[in-house]
């Protein structure tokens, strides 16, 4: 017995720096059984994470663009099916790359299981690399101290929030920067930020702090000319993403002369150095998370043939919260 | 009884960016004995820091420019003639501003004992501000390890001939970067470093290492451009210095995304910061400058009327090693 699920891949290359539009939906014929070493997985929730856009063009970590028919990226929390790989089970559930598939067999390796006592969402955000990253930022690559003034962009992603939530949870006046009325209220209404300066307006730069002592960045030049000049002495700035710049040709650039003056700081930080680590992000947060202390918010659409419309909207960074595909129930 | 001295100052403004060739000596003036708080010191050696020229043309820390007629910057050792201050005596060896001049009465509290026991000229130099700034780069902002490869651009200089010899001293393989085959000859006979590249030759960034744990900046963007594509991932840049860019206007900058690849971390270094630890330097140093262990080299004009030469010496980069001013014997 063999077995037909659709999934989704891309029609055609994705041209560089134009919009993400050339999907379709294929038929794929899986084996009764997983061969040996892979499991049968059913994805409840896929992620579409900020980076996918870029990695559809070939520019995230230096991976190649997924071929027209390949499988894509992103993150799904699954259910086993079926199991050729000691140590997965039917029911067990796992996250991993499964592409944007109603179902998929897929390399054991690959996936790691996941403890559905917490919501499954969760492993796909705060408690997953969204989560991870804003820890390596604000707890390895700064140190933020009580009574620091923390700035934040892209404040109301997981990413960003989960960053401003830290740096409370550390004493810190934590203001967000974040595009737009709506993404500014939650930012201060669900996350908790002291404040968020919506970049949209006319003269947001004016109600920034002047005494940034961390700043976390994840757009690029327009913010991070509107901070650097507010960073405080011996002020940190963590580089964690550079949205604005994606696609589009032109780098970031930041000024020796006034990092120099401003004795400051500047940290790279890429969340894979930290993967070894995450169970120590998961052993603070996971309780937090229960509790309601540290909280996420949620971009959901259903249905796997909703998921390129969503790509198109996190492309033009238009989800309020964590972009999630419910592909299952 | 009052007493005529020769000193130099600026006859006019020096304009943004233009030559600094508007000396003129005028005749000072001093009475017989100092005031309360003030002693009468005849400058020994006026070191002429490569800090000068910007603060002539009021672009260095935030001070104005010197007016016209008024006392010039820089650092000199000098003797105590008289004294009006406790705690200082005639004969008496200190370090401060005393303008450029034969003679002049300061105030004491400007002026620093040094121990006429190691060479005078060493307190200028490497045992001075230079040393200083070099050790707070190589062993407080930056880590060096054994085996480490680090890069020192100016090397020829003593804040960059230091440096390098400071991460010898830990290690470290290290590489300097200097204008001229007898400055590149300098730094490596006289300072020990591992090679030298002469950044005055074609092709020249094609002769640096390709895994820069290290980096110390003292010059701007053609050194930042060469040496950030080959930085090690979590490499180290302690930006120290700009000088290519005093006085031309246009900003070094820095590319966030190349530093957010390579998970670089960035480091501004203002020397001031670190006066109150300037013992922990000197006692370090001292002895190792006493048995030739850390060198520096001279480039020396004797006579007051030299000065203005010599500064300008300094400023095209044409100084052969800490450039000084013997003014007296």
């Amino acid at each position: 017995m063999s077995y037909r699920v659709r999934e989704i891949v891309l029609s055609r290359p994705v041209p560089d720096g134009a919009c993400i539009s050339d999907f379709e939906i294929v038929e794929r014929v899986l084996p009764a059984r997983p061969p040996a070493g892979m499991v049968h997985v059913r994805p409840l929730w896929l992620a579409l994470d900020p980076y996918i856009p870029q990695a559809l063009r070939g520019r995230h970590m230096g991976a190649p663009a997924p071929a027209p028919g390949e499988s894509l990226p992103g993150d799904s929390v699954a259910i086993i099916l079926s199991s050729g790989a000691p140590g997965f089970e039917p029911g067990d559930h796992v996250i991993g790359h499964a592409g944007w598939a109603e179902e998929a067999i897929v390399p054991a390796a690959g996936q790691r299981h996941v403890d559905p006592e917490w919501d499954l969402v969760a492993h796909l955000g705060i408690l997953g690399m969204p989560g991870l990253t804003a820890w390596a930022g604000i707890t390895q690559l700064a140190s933020v101290q009580p009574g620091d003034t923390v700035c934040v962009d892209a404040a109301a992603g997981t990413v960003g929030g989960t960053a401003g939530q830290i740096a409370k949870l550390r004493g810190a006046h934590v203001v967000g920067i974040a595009g737009g009325a709506e993404k500014a209220r939650l930012v201060t209404e669900r996350y908790g930020f002291d404040a968020c300066v919506d970049y949209s307006r006319e003269g947001w730069e004016q109600l920034l702090p002047p005494d940034i002592a961390v700043h976390f960045e994840n757009v690029g030049q327009r913010v991070l000319d509107a901070v650097l000049p507010r960073l405080r002495l011996y002020g940190q700035v963590v580089l964690c993403g550079l949205a604005q710049h994606y696609g589009a040709g032109t780098p970031a650039l930041l000024s020796a002369g006034m990092l120099m003056g401003r004795r400051a700081t500047v940290r790279g930080l890429i969340v894979y150095d930290f993967l070894p680590r995450r169970n120590e992000w998961i052993d603070f947060a996971a309780p937090l998370v229960k509790k309601g202390i540290l909280v996420e918010a949620h971009d959901i659409v259903a249905g796997l043939e909703s998921a390129p419309a969503q790509l198109i909207r996190v492309a033009a960074g238009k989800a309020m919260g964590r972009p999630l595909v419910q592909i299952s129930v």
